[in-house]
């Protein structure tokens, strides 16, 4: 997965024609399209062979079963096409690991989730977080998902990880915001409803590309000047 | 989901045909099957529309996302004919009571994980699983799912939920045990692999059901006898 744009477009939505057609539309704003089950269910597994002609597919089947269902569920998703999958911590160590090994075998990514961005995700996870993320970085997954909704756990749950790749959705609909996520640390910021429930997707996800590019330029403006100093 | 032989058979396979052979073969000795992804994700939703029409499906998507993405994983379970459907619990209330919600509509239930029955589940779930079993009961769910793999843990999962029905997976492959976990509690018990990985798979499944048979008619009369004096 390129990072250019550091922009993941997730299609949360059933309809496997308009979710094409989105994706078509902004592919040029994004570095991957994240597909869950909404429409895996709605459209099949084919829909992930599909968007992966044109974009590395990131499966967020947020994968959370016992070590041997968990590695057949890896093995039909990057059959289809899917670069990457999205894999829950809260099931230990054994399950993920299961993951990762299925991944390695087709040269594929795990991001590993260390916490999420809904309310009701904070009751459980919050207390274990950053041992899920210690986790993720000893078990060989790729990176791990934190909440945008929370920019400072980005950047802790980053730390307690050893710095691997964070991926973070809760961007627009659940009230996180593009430039504090990339501040943060995120090196990828998801972005589903505000894209694909807007009446100009492409024109949406230009200015959320946008947005970041000018924050990472920002960022690296100051670091530079930090250096010189 | 009647309850008459306890007895569910779990296709964690991804062979449509296989699948579909075994259930019908061995339907007479089971209360309900659960199908999980590996088989929906090889087959397409359609599986369970198929199985559906001779006996009760329980979706075992161990759905675990934020509450809108659950909504939608829920609905397209129940419209495909599912009966009930399998949610974690430590993706927190709001998660859950939006599964809950869905399936009231379609007039079917949720069976929420409060414990997993492989090694890495108790690392996380262990701690909060009587939370969580609570949480399932003032959710409004029909049920939970607790590891035969660990009979006590059934019957102090199914007292913290106020006694909602549990249904018990591990058995066979994993090491749980029919007896011990309709002893400990459990109102029906999943046996997967120990079936459809057996040479004759109707056999399997007539000599667990009788198992759990003799168990449950000694559990009574020995209820019996205890009353009687």
């Amino acid at each position: 997965m390129k990072k250019d744009t550091r922009l993941i477009l997730a299609l949360d939505l059933t309809e496997h024609d308009r979710a094409v057609e989105i994706a078509k539309d902004v592919v040029e704003f994004v570095d991957a399209i994240k597909v869950g089950y909404p429409l895996v269910l709605a459209s099949g597994l084919r829909v992930v062979s599909e968007l992966s002609r044109f974009s590395p597919v990131i499966a967020d089947f947020k994968v959370a079963d016992i070590p041997s269902v968990n590695e057949v569920i890896c093995e039909e998703a990057f059959k289809a096409g899917a670069e990457a999958i999205i894999v829950h911590g809260f099931t230990g160590e054994d399950s993920i690991t299961a993951c990762v090994r299925v991944a390695k075998t087709h040269g594929c990514g795990v991001f590993v989730v260390a916490e999420m961005s809904h309310p009701g995700g904070f009751r459980f996870y919050r207390s274990r977080a950053e041992e899920i993320a210690r986790l993720a970085r000893e078990s060989g997954a790729c990176g791990i998902v934190a909440p945008a909704t929370h920019p400072k756990r980005i950047q802790e749950l980053k730390a307690s990880s050893g710095g691997l790749t964070v991926i973070s959705p809760g961007i627009g609909a659940q009230g996180g915001n593009p430039s504090q996520a990339i501040h943060a640390g995120a090196d990828y910021i998801i972005v589903g409803r505000s894209i694909y429930e807007s009446k100009t997707p492409r024109t949406t996800a230009m200015n959320i590309r946008d947005e970041i590019k000018y924050c990472s330029a920002s960022m690296m403006k100051k670091d530079h000047l930090n250096h010189q100093r």
